[in-house]
């Protein structure tokens, strides 16, 4: 997919390159013809041919003037990335402000649409371009000059769908080293819900590119757990992650994941001891491997992990901090539903009843951050005020309650010390038959639980 | 030190930029002029100044005419990449040739040597120019545009000596990232050799930026090993790192590379088993642990390790496919001294009686090789060739001696199958007290033992 580098330089004799121009703010033929003149007295750069100027009506943005669009065939033996750099040296000449509104009027437009038969996926710059063929604007005055749709490259299919590792792996090196892009990863199960588009959402707000991963790892489900129930709607999470502007979902097969031979293990100490540590055994060693090989494989500038799972997030942080792993892992406050239950992947086992009952983890939560708010900083206290929710509803069983030092989970002494130290409360719930876990925590007195009911 | 990007826009209002210019074929002042007008063209590039030409005896490359050689100011709104994009196609329009000889005669040349106060460490590009001030032909003309040494900001220092992990990352990422570089890992515990130069000369060859770290990890001595007097000769390995062309040193004290709290570890299986792994419980998590941590705050295109640690790199193979690590891992030959001793930072504690023994290892490979060549598979045979030159020198003791298959080290059957697999044999023999453990091997019928005595 990734075959050319935005500053490479095109063989002997160079490539003919397809250019969208526009105006509609001053004298837009004026510029325009201005603007060909300067670009063929470029070194490197022979105009060939343009089109007549067609008036179109503005996609997008503020009111404002008709275009007046053409198309433009170039010959040239300059870099992609030179020959943006002059389109945008010349859109600056003719008055342009790159501070100003998105879609608004502007003086100048050059968008290179083509760049001989390369393929150039990079930061700056892709080509073909995205959307050059949903645009009548384009492709009205590109038929001027004899050129159809058949004869326009396909803009690659976003999201990219990757099962093979490697190929993940050159993808993403591939947009980071030839395309100075800034890479998002979203590692997930799949069984995608709104907790984990707003990771892909800020994700795709503060990357270049991003990467969703669909993996139910089985290292991480120890026996008797739900490996083989644990929802898998493929078509549904690929929907999303389209629909959020990813760029790229990896859903590997368990045999491309850990394929014959694999035998290393990742263990994280501390973080990784007690609350699910303790329940299921095995399973941070499996989080730890998976995570160290997605993130790897990756090599991300940001990694997005959702704050449910707390002491996931806490091992993680050690896991990414000892083995200096790329880039920073980003933690993203729990999405929560109206009535306050944290969204799962899992909540769709509950029945109805169960369903229902499910709040009492929020409920717990709350109590607790209302008494922190009453001054209560005794640990018994706040986990006598937040058992006694769980305790009064019989279609739960605790499985854990905990307060720990909410950055690394660290065991608290009897009373919560008056140094500023945030204490996270964590408590895991089963519900029915074969039970479901539901997990939640938050850190007291941070309005984490504001808004909910 | 990389403070901006080859592709990104400079502030409002441009740059200053200093460019050298030289010819020494056609008619130099003509082909020069010409350049200069057609730059001055160039939207957003405006020349401020010129020097009168100067006449300059060539430096390096074959027998040639004269240059002459001039500086010139320009300002400038384009990247630093586009201008240098443009500069090229001025090179090749005056006819010069970029398959030619290196440091031949050329018609026109164009170099960037600075842009405004920016740093820039890129693949193609790296200002300001790291050689300038070394050249009296760009400094004399420089001095007629008023610009004297003093003026002119320092090339970076090479090697960089790093000891802080999180500058390593910074600093390998930006190489990737903002700069499009190949970066090229040689991990090593100092004391460098021959065989570490022959890993930092590979990698100088086959990548842009070479880092090489030295750290004697204490996380893969058992007790009672000799991490104490492990030889740590820093100023002599940094002259070494310096000689073969490193660009970064990472030396880091033990406590950043293991802070408070480092608690996780790495485990590989099968690879890891037997020969060292049974000599030296806990030795192969230990190299498992640091170098995932040293390849990923690293990120490399590629990893330069030597065969003469033949488990430890097909540990690090096993760790490299299952982790996902970046790039690739590459092999190199082992280096052997004239009698064919293995090259070994060890090699130092030998007194010189054990020193004349220990080439016992190289001859047991020998005689075992030359075996293989007439023809013996079975493996006790192998061996007792081998083990029969051990036995015969009274100052080694032999640790282990064994067969196994080279690709992963697998146990082999009594007799080898002809299926075209490849056997190595491998040992290692203790000398003095206290003991020097020496390691060596050699995959059989190869010819890795030719050129020995």
């Amino acid at each position: 997919m990734i075959e050319a580098q935005p500053d490479a330089f095109p063989r002997r004799g160079g490539v003919e390159v397809l250019v969208a121009v526009g105006a509609n703010l001053g004298d837009p033929a004026a510029q325009i013809d201005r603007a060909l003149a300067a670009l063929g007295a470029v070194p490197g750069v022979e105009v060939l041919a343009r089109s007549p100027l067609h008036t179109t009506r503005p996609v997008g943005g503020p009111s404002q003037a008709d275009f007046r669009n053409g198309a433009v065939k170039l010959r040239t033996t300059l870099p992609a990335l030179a020959l943006l750099a002059v389109f945008k040296e010349l859109e600056r000449q003719a008055g342009r402000d790159f501070d100003g509104v998105r879609d608004g009027p502007r003086p100048l437009d050059l968008d290179l649409l083509t760049y001989g038969d390369q393929r150039i996926d990079a930061r700056l710059l892709s080509v073909p371009h995205p959307r050059m063929l949903d645009r009548d604007f384009v492709l009205a005055p590109l038929a001027d000059l004899g050129v159809t749709e058949a004869d326009l490259p396909p803009a690659a299919e976003r999201p990219r769908v990757v099962a093979d590792p490697e190929e993940l792996r050159a993808t993403c090196r591939a947009w980071v080293q030839r395309g100075g892009c800034r890479v998002g990863l979203v590692p997930t199960m799949g069984a995608l819900h709104d907790g984990h588009a707003s990771l892909i959402r800020r994700a795709r707000e503060e990357c270049d590119r991003v990467v969703v991963t669909v993996f139910v790892n089985p290292l991480q489900f120890g026996a008797g757990e739900d490996l083989e129930r644990y929802p898998r709607p493929f078509e549904a999470d690929l929907a999303r992650c389209r629909a959020e502007g990813a760029d790229l979902v990896f859903a590997p097969p368990v045999e491309s994941m850990y394929p014959t031979g694999f035998c290393s293990t990742v263990d994280v100490g501390g973080e990784a001891e007690g609350l699910e540590g303790g329940e299921r055994p095995g399973h941070f060693r499996g989080v730890a491997t998976v995570v160290a090989r997605l993130w790897s494989l990756c090599g991300p500038d940001r990694a997005y992990f959702g704050q449910k799972d707390a002491q996931q997030v806490a091992v993680l942080r050690r896991l990414h901090a000892d083995l200096g792993l790329s880039g920073e892992l980003v933690e993203c406050a729990i999405v929560r539903e109206p009535d306050g239950l944290a969204l799962s992947s899992r909540n769709v086992y509950l029945s109805a009843e169960d369903r229902a009952a499910a709040v009492i983890l929020f409920h717990a939560l709350a109590a607790a951050d209302r008494a922190w708010q009453r001054g209560v900083r005794r640990v018994a206290d706040l986990l006598g005020v937040a058992g006694r929710i769980v305790a009064g509803e019989p279609r739960g069983r605790l499985d854990y309650l905990e307060c720990r030092r909410a950055e690394d989970l660290a065991v608290l002494p009897d009373v919560v010390p008056d140094d500023g130290s945030a204490v996270r409360l964590l408590l895991a719930v089963r519900f029915g038959e074969p039970s479901t876990r539901l997990l939640d925590n938050a850190v007291l007195g941070r309005g984490e639980l504001e808004g909910g009911v």
